[in-house]
């Protein structure tokens, strides 16, 4: 559904027929709701329509809003209106609304909440962002160990409805360590008296992380093991919570966001690039230019050596811009594969010498066969009026194979030693490559002019 | 579970104590053994292990080898094995075995496949890779229309153990058209007698793609709603099969990956790094370094054209490279943001005034930060020795603010005017910036550099 197919719903708000519009809605999937009330551009309109929800869906199409509607909405509605959603809300989806909004509505919604919620709120807003716990919501099966699957399955029926998955059942001892997972498939395909410890995971199959774990290796665990929700446990091994699948992929999306904008020189921003402040995106991308600015006082110092004879030998200075290029483009394309091995869990720390020796092998092939391509570029040039000398040709050929070489190095080497220095690839690897790319690239690149010349 | 836990494997193995081997990866989880079996380095071993597995787990493992594992395994087995393994295997995980081991053990494996898999198989190989009927399994569960829950729940008990998920059911009519989704939840939740009719979800809320959707749109459709599969029908409306949420998030890594590799000016590879060949590593980055190469050309003539200036005025060439890596960086860094943007649906080529607005306010904040930045930083070159005139100096850093200006113009228009000719962002994106960027930067420093000096 796209905003074109609204045209309906606006005709029935344009004549206030909200009794049909309110039919038509409750017809909608959620985030398709969500999307209408975010089209209107009154505020009035968008609080109009949240309320005439049905009150058993708003919580959820809630939930699917961005945080300046979610602001919008609640600044409107009434408190009892505001502890009816917030009792609705699931607390993973409760916890991501309250990070996001400003700190008055924070504290007019807590106030709202009732006491035991709040508390689970108020722990949850504490854990670091990034962490399992931080991603994690409550509302879990429990199944006691002593349980049969009949019993499961009752239990289910009665409390399923408030959980936000039912699929991945967690087994727990009476002090609520975590001591098996059932498939709720299992249970369904297994006879009613079959005790549960009988059919659940346990010991080596039993896969879990724990709160203060980065969800990088939550994303992680869910891919490998093809898991619809993962558990989650303190350090003393009891359940807290769960993380589903939902959050994961929205976990794979942002750590791939955030390699992307390493990789790319800028700061990670928290928010969608439409709802960062121009004050943020300038302060985001600011650093690494100026550190690298910085750093090209090196570049412009070897070049200030050479001025004499870039000065004196034609075709010299024109051809530094190429090689420079060429040797950046190049350490980055390898530098790319590598940092996204790494992050896949394809290329491993171990994995150096076969990366190294392949690359080897790859920048001599690619390294000559653009030497001989830009000798074929230059006799050309030379052909349509330039006077570069042969001598010259010569270097700056064997020069782009050259750089090619060391820069296709470098750039397998360097995300590889930040893996093993526990750094992080993407951050480290592009500006450090850049530096030294562009760095030996000149001094090859003068070496040669001085020896062949 | 990672390699060193395999320790007490390896001692059954040494020991040949084959029997408690096997109990010990029975009690496993499907990607550890896998993993295990692959951690072999002779072919013998990892076939000894997979034949002592248990014959209901063993099609589950495979599944989860790697091409060149289960080449190996497939070469050692029988054909009554194999007959076994494709029996038991789901029908995406058989396709994507297929797709990827040589053709003559293509051939031995079909040839010992029954023939309603065989031509089910044969069917699915001929979709084209990236659209949904390449990567859909037909094992779904299927309700009739005018089942009660009762009868759907008796019928998912029956045939469940076969299907690839029963979370998600789906409810086609006497002619195979999907008419209903239906959550294994609300079965649960809902009374026996119900009709499925009553509770399914239709009309609006039916969500499905068509067997040649691209597989971009599929996952871009589970995330919207959270779906853990989704249903595919082919232009008739018939149900020809699902996509799991497992398959899913595989498509989200593969697509981000694809872009990043083509942000870095890479064409994209198929495998993984360490399973692409030397050859295919090279031919892939030869492409966009070749062209590059050539576009340089721009920029050399444009330095030759200037060549006179830049021997005379000491310190212009020396900026050349610091001018052209912050026009790159800078415009590198407004892409990505905008094509990764793209990508998730957070901006929209209808944004394109905003994303400019935002863009000029936030490159007028970084080049001016930048332009005071490089101006310190040649007047303290100056007080350690170097002899540029102050007019140079006040062209250097006009010119890094124009540049950033005018980067990050290119950087925020590209990518959404590429969006708009249905061309490919990230593809289109990168090299046309670069090249762009370059020859423009230059040309502002020239101009400069004539009108000042």
């Amino acid at each position: 559904m796209n905003e074109n197919e609204f045209g309906g719903l606006y005709r029935l708000l344009a004549k206030n027929k909200l009794l049909e519009l309110r039919q038509e809605l409750s017809d909608m999937a959620y985030p398709d709701i969500a999307e209408f009330i975010m089209d209107m551009d009154d505020d009035k309109l968008a609080v109009k329509i949240f309320r005439i929800l049905p009150k058993d869906i708003s919580a959820d199409v809630f939930a699917y809003l961005e945080p300046d509607s979610q602001t919008v909405i609640v600044q409107s509605i009434t408190d009892s209106e505001i502890e009816r959603l917030m009792d609705d809300l699931y607390v993973d989806d409760a916890v991501d609304f309250l990070e996001e909004v400003p700190a008055n509505i924070v504290r007019r919604v807590l106030a709202n909440t009732d006491k035991e919620t709040r508390d689970i709120i108020n722990r949850f807003l504490k854990y670091p962002e990034g962490c399992a716990g931080s991603v994690m919501t409550i509302e879990m099966v429990e199944l006691h160990d002593r349980s049969t699957v009949a019993e499961a399955i009752k239990s289910i029926r009665r409390s399923g409805v408030d959980k936000e998955t039912i699929y991945t059942c967690y087994v727990i001892d009476e002090k609520r360590h975590l001591v098996g997972t059932i498939p709720l498939r299992r249970l369904l395909l297994n006879e009613e008296d079959t005790p549960l410890t009988d059919i659940m995971s346990d010991d080596e199959q039993l896969i879990f992380v724990k709160t203060m774990d980065d969800q990088e290796e939550v994303a992680a665990i869910a891919k490998k093991y093809d898991l619809l929700s993962v558990p989650v446990v303190d350090n003393e091994g009891r359940l807290v919570g769960i993380i589903t699948i939902d959050d994961i992929v929205d976990i794979i999306d942002e750590e791939a966001t955030e390699d992307m904008e390493k990789m790319a020189l800028l700061t990670p921003s928290e928010d969608e690039y439409l709802k960062t402040g121009v004050f943020t995106l300038a302060k985001n991308r600011i650093g690494w230019l100026l550190v690298l600015m910085i750093a090209s006082t090196f570049t412009g110092q070897i070049i200030e050596g050479f001025e004499n004879q870039l000065a004196t030998i034609a075709g010299l200075t024109a051809c530094i811009p190429m090689l420079m290029g060429t040797g950046g483009n190049s350490g980055n394309q390898v530098s790319t594969l590598i940092i996204r091995g790494l992050a896949l869990g394809e290329v491993r720390i171990k994995d150096y010498f076969r990366v190294l020796w392949k690359e080897i092998r790859v920048s001599l092939m690619v390294g000559i066969v653009l030497a001989v391509a830009n000798y074929g570029r230059m006799l050309i040039l030379n052909l349509m009026g330039s006077e570069t000398s042969s001598s010259v040709i010569l270097v700056v050929s064997l020069s782009v194979a050259a750089v090619v070489v060391v820069s296709k190095t470098i750039g397998c080497t360097l995300p590889i030693v930040a893996k093993l220095l526990k750094l992080d690839p993407a951050l480290m690897a592009g500006p450090l490559i850049t530096t030294l790319v562009d760095t030996i690239s000149l001094v090859i690149y003068f070496s040669l002019a001085k020896a062949l010349i």
